[in-house]
């Protein structure tokens, strides 16, 4: 089965579960990953401090419908798990239209749409329809509101995996498993990262320790930087927030904080050698868990490679972010592209030339042509003595190939031929 | 009466007095400013050395005038002061035109003004008149000179003050009070910078320490600097020279010496978000008692917010420089500009975010909406976290809202909010 | 004589001799050069080894032909020393047009051309002849080929001088001296360097030491290197290749690695305001001996003012480059360039004020005009203001100069009279 055919498969396995910030739903997600991603499972109790926060009490759901004065079951969660606010909290009560009205959500910009409300913090319960369905609701007669759900101590469930590389450098792929049936965010998020993670176990070498983080979005971010935090601003050298990846839309690049860094300028390098479109637009503090991985107390290297991201396109949130937004081909294509952003910040190091006193005499070495004086030498050679005369131990393979305006991925082969002769070091 | 009015009532009391250097004009000056700001007066005795400098001789002048060989009397000092160069030494004699022609000094390129001619450091003596009166002056006959002036052991005259603040960071507002009747330069000075005092006085709190000072210019600011400049050096964020700031054309803004510093970026800053019109320009040598603040040994982050500068207007240094010159309306305007430029140094702080790994919960202490998912969060919502976000104590709160292409006076009730709940310290 | 007669007059005794990287020409022409400039001159033995390389050893020539098959010789050494591949080895052999052609070098590109080949480092033989004869040569028949040459342990020959100065900080010009009959690329180098010594020599004082070196490129520049290297990493604040410097094309100048270094700023400032034309183009490691100079392990301060540069003209590295090519009145003009670069370098220190508390009162010290208040100052008061206010021992001229869009050179007498008045030190 192709890549994409597979992305297909198991999107149409998660699409109907309905997740959260905790609960079966999640768990359920990940189980499923697991046949992609041999994540490890953790269970955090509710109640659990991390910094500023505590874990919430567990949430889950078997039920919800509203029955109209007419005796119409109308917002049943069985047809679509959006119909519920998350964590909303058990009800089961007859009510008049103006007791349930506050508790119902419309988008009236995007009248077929059931919107995606939330609210985890603060005990609450409420629905969300179409705002076309919402105009047909008789204002007179009784309601019968019924919400089956749980909210209790339990616990908040995230898978991690490690992928050890030659170094214990890292690289953070970070994505969230909290939403429940929308397709571009978030669904392409666990797959593409899932997906990105099988294409980097079957290369023959990794410089970097890869690791792969799937979390209920906030919340799970922080309880994983409390405990991996410290180690994670020691050892990490790129991460990237796995979301909005899925359509076929143009690239957008959103920058960690320090814009000079390689985690963006290697990323925006590859996608500008790449040839495909592509936007980017430095940090900001609307987003998604790069907000917690760029706090100030930890500020780590963590941008963020999209497609059409979030609030920029018309059906995020919504119910109207289905499958018929995202693109399993576009998705294999991404994964593609990060891996591709991988391999360009392996090859990026600080190269040392061990013979730096002059240039190294390459034609002993059978690295030069034999015949001097003809007009012009042949573009390898040039690229050889290039990287040899900035290789100082303290510039940055792509600094040293932008100079030539080349792409870093064309100095793979010089890269290796002067390390086997011994003319390359990373110290 | 209104500050404009009120303005307008001082010039006129000021207007008349001849001031130079040294001398009782300057002492009269002060003292009619005393009623707008409670300046202390310093004394500082000729002879005095300040760096590579001496104060000079006291010079006073009573009358002055020349009596043509057709026995009538022009130049007369008691009709414009500005007939007498400064600093002229006693005279009394007859003379031939050839002797008394090298003592005359007009504007052929203003025939109608009388220009402003000093000789300080150079005993000499001297008479201004307009070009057009220097044209019929006969060339034959015996000219009469009487100036009747003294210079003698005295002492050079200035004022300052001190208007505490929570602090002992200071601002500093510099302006001079040694030029005879002219009004965009100099009268305008001392005005504004007298009534800035008023407005600064009457607020409830202030962060910073405001420093004003009132000398003659050049040898007034060395001997200030002198005294106080190694004191400045340590404690100094801002400094501002006031001149020139009298008339209603548009602000000019000349830089200190260091670009980068807030004294000049957050004054650009709040020009720019003003809506006014104006320029500016990098520091340079010509220019008024910054030349001193800014000199290599101090190196002073002292700036000057104009409207039309000097060499800018043509009746600048002659009698041209009149009531008509300026607009006390305008006047009023710039006292409010330099205010709004000191309110937003002060909140230009580097704040810490107290709470710095991963988001504080604002929902918890009742910044944030309780309901999530919804398109765009609330602006406020969004600057809370943009400011909390970068708050590592290192970055101005400047460059913060710069990022968001916001104005830094936009982030004050935010600063308040934060800091009410604990989150944003200052260290 | 005037300079471009003796230009001349030298280039054609030089002109005939066969350079190589070592032997009997390199050293017949650093004996003519001496007349000129009082080289000292080195023998370094075939075999020492300088960094990662081998002196090779010693080649001579006396005579080199081809006889066709119809008894015609060909590709006589005598006629054109560029038919002789540099280095071959010995040969005297009959042969058949199979055996001899890949031993043949031509340039189809520019039939009318013999081209200049090398084979310094491996042991080869080789003939170089225009496209247009080769066309017309038999491939039948028996031909016989002779290079009556030697190559055996010997010696590498340079020459240098050492100019001295004022401080032991130094300037390198750099030249080579391997090329057979060229005329723009080489011999233009080593003459424009000779005369340059000249006008150096002649000047009543030097702030710089200045150092000559007329070396074989590459080999010659490491073997310099390993000798001097490392007292030049300490000692040298500008050095330049002098390469490409006698035609009359617009100036091209290389950057060393750092381009913000004086070297190459003060370089294209003098070019700037020279009012020449000239282009500019960071380092690259295509070029002649300055890779060496820049290597990671030195990384000196070393560029290139040229003319029109190698690769750039169509005749470079054939016999096209010829006497045709250069001019000797540009090449007299190249000379003074770099000597006005020269002066702009010795110019441009970091000036202290020691006097830089306030202005220092320059009226005292007859440096400033006595009557004041006039429009505006005399610019050279301006420019000793400007200088003092900006002279805190850490800024160096070029940069004072530029603040006021001046070139550097316009103050040399300003820091004259400054210098003698004791208000400017260079510590």
């Amino acid at each position: 089965m192709s890549i994409a055919a597979s992305l297909e498969n198991y999107f149409d396995r998660l699409w109907p579960i309905c997740r959260s910030l905790t609960g079966d739903g999640v768990r359920e997600s990940l189980k499923i990953l697991q046949e992609i991603i041999p994540l490890e499972i953790h269970e955090v109790p509710s109640g659990s401090q991390a910094f500023d926060w505590v874990v919430p009490n567990e949430w889950n759901i078997r039920d919800a419908y509203i029955v109209t004065p007419q005796g119409k079951k109308i917002a049943a969660f069985a047809e679509n798990n959006l119909h519920v606010v998350s964590y909303s909290i058990p009800v089961d009560q007859e009510m008049t239209w103006d007791e349930l009205q506050p508790h119902i959500h419309t988008r009236p910009d995007l009248p077929e749409a059931i919107p995606y409300v939330t609210s985890y913090y603060k005990e609450n319960w409420g629905f969300c329809i179409t705002h076309q369905e919402y105009e047909t609701l008789p204002r007179e007669g009784k309601y019968r509101v019924v919400i089956d759900s749980s909210l209790a101590p339990g616990s908040l469930t995230y898978g991690d995996l490690i992928l050890q590389g030659e170094t214990n450098e890292e690289i953070l792929c970070s994505t969230y498993v909290c939403h429940p049936s929308m397709a571009n965010n978030e669904l392409s998020g666990p797959l593409v990262t899932a997906f990105l993670y099988q294409y980097l176990a079957a290369l023959p070498k990794r410089r970097y320790t890869y690791r792969f983080v799937f979390v209920p979005e906030t919340i799970g971010a922080i309880v994983y930087l409390n405990r991996h935090g410290f180690y994670l601003k020691e050892n990490l050298r790129a991460g990237y927030v796995l979301t909005c990846v899925g359509d076929a839309g143009a690239y957008t690049y959103k920058h960690s904080k320090d814009d000079s860094l390689p985690v963006n300028q290697v990323a925006l390098h590859v996608l500008e050698t790449s040839g495909e479109a592509y936007s980017h637009f430095p940090f900001e503090v609307g987003g998604s868990d790069e907000r917690q991985y760029c706090s100030p107390g930890f500020n780590l290297p963590v941008g963020s490679l999209m497609r059409t991201m979030y609030h920029k396109f018309p059906q995020y949130h919504t119910s109207l972010d289905n499958k018929s937004v995202v693109s399993f081909a576009a998705m294999e294509e991404t994964v593609l592209m990060y891996a591709k952003i991988f391999k360009a910040l392996e090859l990026n190091q600080c190269y040392r030339n061990t013979c730096p006193f002059g240039e190294p005499q390459l034609g002993k070495r059978g690295l030069y042509h034999s015949i001097g004086g003809l007009p012009i030498p042949p573009q390898r050679i040039l690229q050889r003595l290039h990287l040899l005369s900035y290789a100082d131990g303290k510039t940055d393979l792509f600094t040293i190939a932008r100079k030539r305006g080349e792409s870093i991925l064309q100095y793979e082969d010089v890269v290796e031929e002067l390390s086997a002769a011994g003319l390359l070091v990373i110290d």
